[in-house]
């Protein structure tokens, strides 16, 4: 296989931007941007998302059972490059972030326009990224797009134009 | 949950479109238009597809162990649609259009700017649609875009102000 014409391949590709959220049974709250992320289901609603197997956000949903998936919005790569670093919390705030705990416990941004909350159904440990498969349970619109959902979704390719996740 | 709030918090997520296509064993091709696709691992390269589980394709997928995914280009919402419709080989040509077989046997659309073949490793069959993950095995780059690879594909957008496949 040629490095490059994979590389070109899966970087064609496109990708929203979202924070992934856990809080684990010790209480431990991990928050993380990720990008690789579908549906794949409506009955029940599935999502799948690939997440970095020594990360702690993966240790604190697989503890916890449950996470939510935080749509970030046009504008908000700021919040976006934030998540990129470890979880920190302080003054009550997620890596600055002001936050709430939904349904499920999971962490939730006050700022993101959108989020499910998900229980873990099933993870498959294959590769350095392990996917994680989420039944969505709980769903949240802080604010309703007005035109196409997918509009309104902060891409990839919006954090700048080398910046990539994949390939 | 709120079935609105769901709609709109999945619709959120941005995808591109692509032809899956797959020969089973006694040689019946199937290929389809999907969008329920993302990596999920680098080592080794792993992609996951949501195919519906009742379709032609996943059954050729199933049988064969290998598919093709057929990265879609700007301008192709034509090819798109005809890949709506069932598969139909006729004049050596698959609902019209050119392909080859790939090194694994499934089918690469001739105009497709890229294309990824892939061996499935794992099936997890949950839901109306099944989660397929492929080990990406061969990469093919017909034309490599000029700019970021993301912004050379056809997107769900582009396929109409009222399509999607979400929710």
């Amino acid at each position: 296989m040629d490095a490059d014409a994979k590389k070109i391949a899966l970087r064609m590709i496109p990708y929203g931007i979202y924070v992934l959220a856990g809080r684990g049974p010790d209480g431990t709250i991990a928050a993380a941007t990720v990008n690789w992320v579908t549906q794949t289901a409506f009955a029940p609603p599935l999502v799948v998302v690939g997440v970095k197997a020594d990360s702690q956000s993966y240790r604190a949903i697989q503890s916890a059972g449950v996470f939510a998936l935080n749509m970030l919005g046009k504008g908000q790569e700021g919040l976006a490059f934030d998540f990129f670093k470890p979880t920190q919390l302080e003054g009550g705030k997620l890596n600055g972030e002001p936050f709430h705990a939904g349904t499920t416990g999971a962490p939730i941004l006050d700022n993101a326009p959108a989020c499910i909350e998900c229980k873990v159904v099933e993870v498959v440990a294959r590769g350095d990224h392990h996917i994680v498969i989420g039944e969505v349970v709980e769903a949240h619109v802080a604010k309703a797009p007005p035109g196409r959902p997918d509009d309104a979704t902060l891409e990839m390719r919006e954090l700048g134009p080398k910046v990539f996740y994949g390939g």
